[in-house]
């Protein structure tokens, strides 16, 4: 078991050796930890070696000029020069949140950015300035429409925060698509399938098998088939995909770049990198602040007062789990499993740091 | 069949003999026939009856005072005086194209309203401005949240127009849940049964009844059940929801108030009326219009010309379905089912017109 502080520093570290200044560097950290204790791993510590290898072959910018292209009493657009994801994403939402400040709401897009990790974490920044905060962004394609075999989306998350006076937060924070790619993998490593309705082969044939990106597969949107409203989730994803690129001149759906050194560069581009769109929504701008969080509790005190259907305990409210988790790693630990424990110790050795 | 002048001509007396202005009953006419001509005929002419009824039960007004009641650069709360849906929505938009047109981006948050027709209907208001529009809206409860059996939520709809150059523009409009209610009473009249995913049985246990409803089931949201992401539909219903009631101080969740003249008005009230939600997002606070709207023209021919499934023709753009309906039914006229027809024509014995 890992302390918080401990794979906080040394995250923090091994940006700094790769050139990261003091204060991106622990922007980045801080994001990573944000989803290792949220219990997102699929985006915390296992993605550390991919920045590395990003890092190693030059492919992200670790001294970027995060900037305001265009900007109007609402709106800005941001470059995000190729920065690793989080610097530049952490830069939107301030700036999302400054627009607020002033004309009630603040909408910034984000081009030429990296893979970000958890998106509820940006959207988690508005919270204590009496904001609902907004977190959108675009991904490498692994999704195809409803009716179609083509990977054209990214599992396209959406994150919603909106604060609470004596409640916790609600803390929305979810991939356009059944599950995220990250439960393929679990399963594809436990030898197990999947149930129907994550995936399909590549004639669009329904598959259990987790392994079937490999041969031409593709994930569904949310929904799953169209009986089911995939169509629902193709719109989403869709939605998600053209206010990240569109609005901010990213790459957009199939050209969305790879997160991952491994696999090449597209050779065709429609924008500058990845993209992404944050939202601060300032309460006050509507309703009384602290009124409005009253309410809050009152909506949430209603649907957690839901009743459970037979077999279960209680009716969650988005957030619940990602705090409980949180509390319970803050407590006794994180875990991390021996592979990428490995992969740290031989980053670790690179860098001349150390790990164990 | 009828064309669409006469039953717009129609619809317009209707509420012009229970006494809406010229000017509000050619609005709400107009929003009926959209949902007519878009093939969404579960909102409209069948829900003239519903009107008619309320408005016999006093329980809508139809001399509404419409108004701003808190406003920031960028933002409004708009009291809609317990108007005809219609009325109060299509205010609202215009109010935030224009909030859009000064500060970038334009959110009305709209209570004390009732049914509004089709959501998409509004945000589509935002086309012709060179903005995106963007609404949404609570409606009364039958959907259960996940894990649960209570109803505490609508179908709570998410509509988004986006302008394009030479293509159509995309137009997504989408209940958060499986499938409309419509299409449970549709499977009802039918005598059929319905895909399991779509509703649940008073313990929570699966069901394929249609007429579930009626014995103490709900609907389930979009997802269907937790193993295929449900939660991620209850998110996209909760802030459907919290930004619709919220934000304006309309009713939340289980106590937004019935459509219809025959379920009496809830005993609590936590807010006022119905409530809606309403964006506006001027393409140049981020892109020159032009340019986005090309590049949308770039994003709708590569997902046109994504590859289909074996046994499907082609892949569809948000919208399509809804443009050729109306194309196809402004050239062959509108056909009413004869139940319907029978309401209209008894609606129009009792005020004193003509329907044939």
């Amino acid at each position: 078991m890992y302390n918080y502080d401990y794979l906080f520093g040394f995250t923090r570290s091994v940006f700094m050796k790769m050139g990261c200044s003091e204060k991106d560097s622990d922007i980045i950290a801080e994001v990573f930890m944000a989803a290792e204790i949220r219990n997102h791993a699929s985006h915390g510590m296992i993605r550390i070696k991919d920045y590395y290898e990003l890092w190693k072959a030059g492919r992200i910018n670790i001294k970027p000029n995060v900037r305001i292209v265009h900007e109007s009493p609402s709106t800005a657009v941001v470059d995000g020069d190729n920065a690793v994801g989080m610097v530049a994403a952490r830069r939107s939402m301030e700036i999302a949140i400054e627009k607020a400040d002033m004309a009630g709401t603040g909408w910034v897009a984000t081009r030429h950015s990296n893979h970000f990790g958890i998106a509820g974490y940006y959207s988690m920044m508005a919270l204590k300035h009496n904001m609902i905060g907004i977190c959108l962004t675009n991904a490498n394609p692994l999704v195809a429409p409803t009716f179609s075999i083509s990977r054209m989306m990214g599992t396209n998350p959406i994150a919603v925060a909106i604060p609470a006076l004596k409640e916790p937060p609600f803390v929305a924070d979810f991939a356009t698509t059944p599950v995220a790619r990250g439960k393929l993998a679990v399963a594809e490593k436990k030898g197990e399938k999947v149930p129907f309705g994550f995936v399909q082969d590549k004639t669009g044939k329904p598959s259990d098998d987790p392994t079937i990106l490999k041969s031409g597969g593709s994930m569904l949107t949310l929904g799953g088939d169209r009986v089911h409203g995939s169509h629902k989730g193709y719109c989403l994803s869709s939605i998600v995909d053209i206010f990240s690129a569109l609005f901010s001149g990213a790459n957009f759906g199939p050209f969305v770049p790879p997160s991952v050194a491994y696999l090449p560069l597209l050779e065709k581009k429609v924008g500058l990198g990845t993209g992404h769109f944050f939202g601060a929504m300032r309460i006050d701008a509507f309703q009384p602040a602290d009124e409005f969080k009253a309410k809050m509790d009152e909506w949430i005190g209603t649907f957690r007062s839901a009743k459970p259907a037979e077999g279960e305990d209680r009716v969650l409210i988005p957030g619940d789990p990602e705090r409980e988790a949180e509390a319970r790693f803050m407590k006794d630990g994180i875990n991390l499993v021996p592979a990428i424990k490995d992969d740290l110790i031989t980053i670790a050795q690179e860098l001349g740091i150390s790990f164990k």
